[in-house]
Parts: C-alpha cells; structure tokens; sequence
C-alpha cells in the first residue's frame, strides 16, 4: 500500500488565509526565474564531461552528509551504505541494498529539509509519484536508474532544464581548473564559474598544509617557503582564477578572527607555521593574518570575500581517522564577530568597493553581531541561512532575526551551497517560498507595502545574489 | 465576584482553523495514551506509605520552587511562606494564611505554565469552578483540604487515576531506596523506579563530598577514598539501583565538560579532590573525568546517561546560606557541548550500544550544537526542553530549532521533572499539545503529511521516552 | 506616480482574524493612555528654549544614526549627509540635497521600525499621504519645512499633543541641569525631568576621565581625586539630580561586570585608574566595583538603577576618530549576567527597596539569565527591548522569551530610548501594539483569559512603566 507523493502548490507557505494567498501572488513573481548559484560544491568534472550518473544510490545518498549522517546517527555504519573511506577504498556494497535500507529509513528525515529536496526530486525531477518506503524502494530504484541512463538526465540537460544562469563551484588555489577549462573549450553555453578557496594553503592546521605549500611552489614556479613569494603565488592564482570566470573567494576558517600584523611580524610567523609543527596559536593567528591579506587582495582584484567561519571541522575523530573530511560531523561553535573582525573592518571596513559575505553557523549573532555590523559597514553583506540553518524554519530565523536591523538591502541573496547537483532547484524553491512566506508575514500585518515586498520578492531570489557575487 | 475556571477542549492551540483542527485531530491520538514519567523529583515516600497529603499550602506551595520564587521575587519573603530553612526549621506560618497570600498574588502567575498547571490540578483535580484570587481563596482551601483527606487522593489512588505507566524518582548513590523496596514488597501494581544521580560523590563542590565518600564507603564496606575501591563502589552501587528497577543516571554537573584521564592521572586527581579543599579546577576535572567513567560503567551495565548541565546552583548566596539548595534561585549559564563533550565522545560517541540523553539551560545550543551532535553521533538523544523552558513557547522553540537538523527519532519524548506529583498530567497534558501544535504547523504547512504527523504524535507523547529510557 | 501612504489601524496586527480581533480590543484599551517616557535622550533645551525646529534634514536625519547608518552602509558618506565632525564642524551641505539623497533611499527602509517610525512621523504628525521617494522628496521637504514654521510644531506644542505625561531626559553628573531649571522655572506643565548618567565619571576609559574628575571637583567644590571625596561629589550629584526630578539613573558599561571590594582594594585602584592611563583590567574592576558603589547609594537615596552594558562603543575606528561617540557604529557583544552581577546580588539581591532595571543587547540571555533573575531577586526587573531590538520582532522576542519564567510583573513597561523626538509617539504606538499582539497569541491560545490580557495591556503601557521608575 504505497502512499502518494504530491508536491503542493501552496506547499510552505502558511496555512492562514491571508498571508497564504500573499505569499502566493509573490511566489509567482519569482517561481520561474532564473537560478543565480553563486557558492556551492558541486563537481565541475560533471559538465566536463558530461557522462551519465551511475545509479540512484551513487547519485543520491553516497555524497550527500546530510543523508547518510541521519541514517549514522540511528545506528547504520557508513560501512554498510559503502562510504568511500580516506585511503580511497570502499567496502563492497551493492548500491541497490543500500537504497533499500535508505528506503525503509526514510522516515527518519521527516519534517527534515532533505525529506523536502529529496521528494522534490523524486517527483519533479523523475516523476515518481509515491511515497519512498520500504515497499516502494525496488520501483524507485528501477524509474530513477532508468532515468539516470538517458540523455534528458546527463549533467548539461539538468543544468538547462532547472534553468542556470550561473553555478560556482569552488575549487582550491592548487587546482588546475581542468574541468572549467573543458567546459569553456567545448563551446557549451552553460555559464560554470570556480570560487577560489585558499584553505588547504592559508590554514596551516589543514592536513598536507606544507605539501600544499610544495605543490604551490610547483604550480607558480615561485618559492612558496618565502613570505613574499607565498603571497605572490596567491596573487598570481587568484588572479588565474579570476580570468577562469570566478568572481569569489571564500574562507572557512574555524574562526572568524581577523589580524593586521606587521611586515616584520608576519614574516616570522609564517617562518614559524612553515617549518615544524606549529602551536594552535600560531595557527590561528596566521589564518587571522592571511584573511586580513586576503581582504587587501580582494580590494585589488576585486573578488568578493566570502566568510564562512565556526565549524568544529571533523568531530569525531574515528570517522575522520577512518573516512577523512567532510563526513556530517562537522559541529558549529559558538562564533564572536564583533571583536574577531575589527582589525579587519579598522583597515579595511569603510571601502565601498570591497565586497565581503559573512555567514554563520551560530545564529545568535545574527541581531546580536551581524545585523548591526552589516547594518554599518559598507564593506559588509550578509549571507544566507548557512548549512544546518539552510530549512524553513532556518531561513525564517535569519529574515526575522535581522531584516528590522541590517535592511534587506544589506543582505546577499541566497545561494545553495550544495554538492547534491540534482536538489539545487529543490533549494532554490524551498528559498523563494519561504522569503515569500516572510514577506507575505510583513505585508499581511502592514509592515511592508505589497507592491514593496513584490520588489523585494524578486531582489532576494535573484538581483541581489547577482549583485552582491558581481555576477 | 469570582469568575469562572475552564479549561477549554482547545487550549493551547493555535487559533488559526485550519492548524486548530490538525492539533485537535492529532491530540485525540495520544490525549488517554498512559503516561511515561521516566525522570523526575517525586518523592518515593509518598507511593511506600500511601499517607494523605497534609493540606493545600503544604501540597502545592511550600515543595514547589516554581511557586514561591514568583512570591519572592515581588518581595513576600520565604518566612511568611513558611519554607522550611536549611536547618530543618520553618517559621510558624498558618497554612491558610499562607495560600491566602498566594491567592491573592496568583495574578502574577499570568501567562507563565506554573498558572496553567496549577489551574488544571484546580480544575481537573478538584473540580474547582472558579479562578483562585483573593475572593476565592478560603472556598479553595477549603474544597482542597477537604478532598486531601479522602482515599481518592493518596498517592496510590492519583497514580492510578492518573493513568501513568511508570514513573521514575531520583536519588543518591548513598540512598537505601527503602521507599522503593517497601513499594516492591507491598503487591500494589504501580510501576516506582529509581534514578541513579551521583553527584554528591562525583562532585569534589558538592555539601559534604567526604563525608558522602565516607557514607559511601560505609554502605559499600570498601574504602572508597582508594581510586579503584571508589570506582567498584560506584559500580555496585549502579547495580543495586538497576536491580531496584532503575534504568537510568542522571548527572547535574554545572558544565558539559568531559575528560578522559589516564589511570594514573585519574589516581593522582582523586588523591587531590578527596583530601584539603579541592581548587576549583581540580574539582571541574574531577566531574569531567567522572562523566566518561560514568559513561564506560553505562556501556557495561546498560543504564542511560542523562547529562544535565549549566545550572549555577544556589546563585543567591543569603538564601542559600538560609535555606539550603533547591530554593528557586539556581540560574543557567550559557553552556558548551561542542568542545566539552569531546572526549566522551572520541571514546564513546560511535558506541550504538550506549545512550546518552542531551539536556541544556541554554537554548542557544539547541540549532548549534545538539541538534547537529544528535543528528550524527549513534550514541547522543535530545532530551526535552528542560526546566525554565518547560513551558509553551519553551517547548516550541526547542521542537523548531532541532527538528529539521536533529530529526524527531533522535529526540528522547517528553519527561516532566517534578516534584510537584500533583502536576504530572497537566505537564504532560501541556507537552502533549504543544507537540501536537507544532507538528500541525508542519502539516497545515504540508512539510508533513498528517499520517506522519499522527505517527509522530505517538512517538513524541509514548514510544519514544519508553524507548529512550529502557522502559 | 506617487503612492498612498497610509497608517492603517490594524497595522502590526496579526493576519488571523481571532488573533487580529482580540488585539484590536486590547488597544483600543490603551491606544491614548498617556505617554510615559522614562529612558530617553532628547534634548531638555528644546524644552528649555521651545524653538521652531530648523528643517527637515537637521530634524530627522542628522541626529539620527539609525537612519544615518542605513545610508553609511549603501556607501554614502556622512560628509555628503552633514553628519557633525567631532571638533564640531561640519561639512557644507544643503539640507534640501541631503533630504533628496534620502528620499531616494528610503526604500533600503523597508521593513525596519525607522520606516515605521518615519512614516508615522510623515503621516501622522505632518499630515503627509503619499509615500517618500524621490518623486516626493520636494513636497515633503516644503510640507514639513512649513509646519516646523509654525507655533503647533514648537516643542512644548508637540509634548502636549504627544500626550506625554512625563519625560526623562539623561544627563551626566557634570551637566548643570540649567535648561531643566529654564523648564521648572517656566512655569510651564510639561513634566520633563533629567536621569543621572555618570559613566563620563565612573568609566576610566571614558574619554578625558581625568578632565571630568577635574570637571567634577569644580562643580563640587571637592577633591575628586580623593576617593573619599569622590565618593561624596557622586552623592551630592544624584541629590541634586533627585532634586531637579531625577527618580533613576542609568549605567551604559560594557558589560554587566559588578564587584565588591573593599575600601582599602578600592581606595588602591582608585589611585590607579586616576593616575597615569589605567590598564583595561584596572578600567573594568573600577568600573564594576562602583555599579555596587551606586547601587549602595540607590538604596540610601532611593533612585532607580538601570544597567544597560553589552556595546562595544564605537567599533569603526575612522568614524570614531573624525565624528566622534554615537555614529550608528555601537555592535551589541555577547553579555554575562549571572557571573557579572553575582557580588552585586550578593550584596543587595535581596533588598526589595532597591530597584534595578536590566537591559540587554543580547538576546540569547533574555530566557538564559534575565528571566529567572528577575523571576526570583526582589530588586530585579526587566527593561524593554532595547537599541537594536526595539522593533516589532524584537518586541515580540523578549516576550515570548520572558513572560513565562520572569512573569508580566517583574517586567518594567516601556520606554523609548530616542534622541528623535518626534518619533515618540510612533514608538510607544508600536509599543503598545506588539504588547497586544504578544497579549492576543495567549488569549487566542487560551494561555490568558481576555479580561487578564485587558490588565496586563493596561499595566505593559502604562503602570508599570511608571512603577519601576516611581513616577
């Protein structure tokens, strides 16, 4: 007895008559425009190559964090959903097994945000029109891997069928930008630009930080050992990735603590993180140092910075020992901006011409820190709801939380941030409807004009991103 | 001029329709489902003896630390409440006169869940008709007295009345559980366990942490100021409890922090911690290693680990200093889990087989932190909102803060906390709606369809506190 | 094409009918209750010298830093606004230009309460009835420009209109109070009375401390050098200031920090901080030991305590240096309460003769800390949402936060914290409202009997406000 699975027009939006149909006439106005994706992870080999996806569970459940840490967290080993581990190797699963045991936990993501992008897919991208369950999950194996072999469901037709202006992927200074370099060779209209995004070389705790440092050296020709040098060669791949399309950078530091060091003093700290093993200090600080270097690099060349601070990367220390990064177990902090960024904002926070995107995982700055710092600087803008606040519930906290304080105009629009490909038009409708949803709570209660909240409507899901990435 | 008391059919619902008659239809799910009271501060006494209540001001007021900290904090003193003072002592109070203060002050109760607990026992109870203020206080008494003094109002007779399944109490390791023994030996049918809470021999700060040891080592005969026979002791004492029917520790630390000395380490801190005056960091890592203790015996024994942190306990020094703990003056802190549970979790956090229920005072951890450490660690559950926050707004902040991140399977149900036995349906009563509230939210806003929705009404008002505790 | 701007009388009621229904009852019960201003920091020489307000630009924007700041953070310059350097010159600039140039912006207003209160201002106060934009900035400029002409738009004129039965301004100890003995001696009934601000005296980073002191000596005839008699000069100030009508005083410190020392401790630190340039440490201890210091003379001379720390003053470094304090770049910090104000509560937490007011501009403490303070210390109440949180959300927040744990009446009404006069009725209109709003939600959900929420509407605009200030 399967059950229907209906996407509802009038889905997310708020059951009282009114603000509903508010919300409605705004969401019109923005259901069908183009998607601006201006940060996200999605793997630029995709459109390179343009090569069909493997099978449902590949696709959909192996990459993806925020599906397989639920199915984790209830007791499944990422060994039996076939995890791919540090070392490359993978325990032998059969993909069709591990979409059962999904199937039969799928209950588990209620009212979750994936349950929402995940049945977004199942029934707008592949058409299947029951509930995902125990008893359904062979037939949706079978519809989505059929789908998955055809030419409607290659890479570049997604990307024009959910109707892309724009997708950044990020990529790291060491990168080679092959894959971009391809998509731009092939004559294909499809606009996919790279972000730069110098961690693995700016953070001297990042795993292989001086092998990352060699490899830098090998790419620019230029000794990245010596201080100068090492921020040439940044210069000079910024500006690489500049001419490759990227119009960002973005640092995910663990902190968003900034420091305006002097020539002398930063020489030798960056002879101090460079050889040995350097204290957790040092490390901090030379990451507060660089994004304030960052910053001046940024007034130069004119990449927006992107600033993605307090996560407690890699939690737990047997699945980062056994299956490396980016594993679900990355735990927000409790994150400071108001004293962390002021060097920063005392050197550079009054130029109008740099551009800088803060994001949060700690949302109790954002009335307290984000709002009034945005609200002033003209450097600053403010991102969307980020990673684990990227839900309706999240993204009406942040609209709520900050609007009255920073202004809408101060803000960045949305992006999706995702290495799930196929959701990225899941995300963006979840994100239309629900500034819809608080426009249409500002509008039913006379806060805002309608003919004010269409503008706005209409800023949120496209014009500002646009603006805000230089896009 | 007395007015009447109701309690609407409809109470706590949201007003709108159409998320009214979700609420309504969900709650008629689990409105008579039996009650499960897996964590609270009943006073086991009461179900051993089976004696009648004294009077109303004895029952409802003087036990209660809800009640009279609102009295207090308008400046009526705890002399004229009659609060028993640390020494035993009590001020001679005349009952009557005690609840008529409160009735005529009960309007400072407005809007807080203290007023709709107490007007439920008034009315559901009691059958009271009428609101309780200054007119109606005597008829009050009166009618409560009256009813005290009957069958139908002994501890058993409620119990039963009350519909609860099983009901857990707290106590010390130093505890005989002579109340638990004498309910097991006496053939009444009412499920009474206990709760095994060992802060008194964990926490190097707490009143008289020797002689505890000492007592300790008297009802154990080991000498428990020797490292390894404080341990064992420990150990048997957990034993005991389980056998007395307990499935649970409970540990009240003021931090989250977690240690994982080594056994040397250990050795020498314990040395420390029992002998002078412990320093204040000595006594912090003292409980901090004793967590990840408390969590090794769990993984052997199988009790669930409660982990209640980030009170200040007895904040108000003078009142302390009078009349001991426990007197409506203990005042949360913002609390970390993030770093503090660190190494309880790289030594235990990927154990299936150990369960770990999650509590805060700060609900800024609820999005940050515990819904992301829930969401990932197969050991972590979420308890309930807890304490101050054990209230309308208080549980729907917790439920749309964590939902989409934690997921509702790795929530723990609700447990009540009380000492106020009388309360116990009405703070179920109140949390089973609020759920119902919020999961009507969700399908009025067709995050949800409403079959999930009454399948997660069960589980948030039974199955899940059954499960999560064992019972 | 200009658009109708109109105050709708439903305007911040919810869109649900029952909810909008009950709120519209409730304010119509305090819709024209006088306006009691107990906080605030307009100046007493307009009431002193009651003239015309010069124009449009030097009314509304220039001493403004929430509209200004929204300006500043789109890249406009406070020179181009003619915001006041801080060696008091300005750059020339035409009003009408000025004006204009926000005119064209005012849209980066939407949903902020400075639209909110502008347009009442605009509307309600200046009869103007089409929207602000730059189509409209010439009208409004002349229509507004003409009634600052005339007698009906003096200030005394407005007071009266305003309905406003008594309004505090805020002075420093070395203010004179000479325009607040002009208004006593005019003979005129408007109720304006001053608030002792001493921070310029009590903070040692305080810029020119050591000149204040000196300043202080003067006006006293003392030696403020001397702790003794520094202490005095303070107790002569607060009975001159309680003479000319103060019943408070306010403490703006960085944070909530409070100490006890002793007098020979604090006779030693008072030497340093007045000696040399005080290290932070030495600032901050100074500044926490005399919050006791005015709470012990609180008590004996029975002004209203108010604290509001938790800014970081003055974070844009450049502005700071050319425009001087109070430029729309104070950033709210993460602010302790239940350490910092331990040695005061110590102290004096039990005094139900001494009244302190808390105010925050951390959100995250409001259901953390400040609820269960005020909810159970006799000399605890809680402020209104402040600064950044005074909008219809924040409103909204603070009460959902609170009123469960703290209870409405350990709650100290409103006040409107404004240097824009004209703006203060639109303030306590908002005020009032989103009390009713908070009130409707509890009576629609039956957390509140009508008749309750009737009182408690009446108290929240009115009584209590004048309670907690002894007015």
């Amino acid at each position: 007895m399967s059950q229907t699975l209906v996407m509802r027009p009038e889905r997310l939006f708020p059951a009282s008559a009114p603000e509903r149909a508010i919300a409605q006439r705004l969401f019109k106005l923005v259901e069908n425009l183009p998607i601006i994706s201006p940060h996200g992870h999605t793997d630029p080999q995709w459109f390179a190559q343009n090569a069909n996806f493997a099978n449902p569970t590949e696709l959909l459940i192996q990459p993806d964090h925020y599906v397989y840490r639920m199915l984790y967290s209830q007791g499944h080993s990422l060994e039996v959903l076939g995890i791919p581990r540090a070392d490359g190797s993978a325990a032998e699963v059969d993909p069709r097994e591990v979409w059962r045991l999904f199937a039969e936990n799928f209950y588990l993501f209620r009212g979750t945000p994936s349950a929402y992008w995940l049945n977004y897919v199942f029934n707008q991208v592949f058409g299947l029109e029951c509930r995902l369950s125990a008893a359904t999950a062979d037939h949706y194996y079978d519809t989505i891997n059929a789908a998955l072999a055809t030419d409607g469901f290659k890479p570049r037709a997604l990307f024009e069928r959910y109707n892309i202006e724009v997708l950044a992927t990020t990529e790291s200074p060491l990168d080679t930008l092959e894959h971009h370099q391809t998509i731009l060779d092939s004559g294909w209209g499809g606009r996919v630009i790279t972000a730069f995004r110098p961690d693995p070389v700016l953070d001297p705790a990042y795993e292989g930080f001086r092998q990352n440092l060699q490899q830098l050296s090998e790419i620019t020709g230029l000794d990245c050992f010596n201080y100068a040098q090492y921020l040439e060669a940044l210069r000079q791949r910024r500006s690489f990735f500049a001419r490759m399309g990227a119009t960002s950078t973005d640092h995910g530091h663990p902190t968003a603590r900034t420091e305006d060091l002097s020539p002398v003093q930063a020489e030798q700290l960056f002879g101090r993180v460079t050889t040995g093993s350097p204290s957790e200090q040092d490390a901090e600080l030379f990451r507060a140092h660089m994004l304030v270097q960052m910053a001046a690099m940024s007034l130069e060349d004119g990449l927006v910075m992107q600033i993605h601070p307090g996560a407690y990367r890699n939690h737990n220390a047997q699945i980062f020992g056994r299956y490396g990064r980016d594993k679900g177990a990355d735990i927000p902090m409790s994150t400071d901006y108001v004293d962390a960024l002021k060097p920063l904002l005392d050197r550079f926070g009054n130029e109008s011409k740099l551009s800088i995107i803060l994001f949060t995982l700690d949302e109790t700055v954002y009335s307290r820190e984000l709002a009034p710092l945005v609200g002033h600087y003209p450097t600053l803008k403010l991102g969307p709801s980020w990673w684990f606040h990227d839900s309706p519930e999240g993204m009406l906290r942040i609209r709520r939380a900050t609007h009255e304080v920073a202004g809408f105009y101060n803000m960045a629009g949305f992006n999706d941030d995702t290495r799930a490909f196929l959701s990225i038009p899941a995300r963006h409708d979840m994100a239309r409807r629900m500034d819809c949803v608080h426009l249409a709570e500002l509008v039913a209660s006379h806060r805002l004009e309608e003919d004010e909240a269409a503008e706005l409507a209409v800023d949120l899901a496209y014009n500002l991103a646009k603006a805000a990435y230089k896009l």
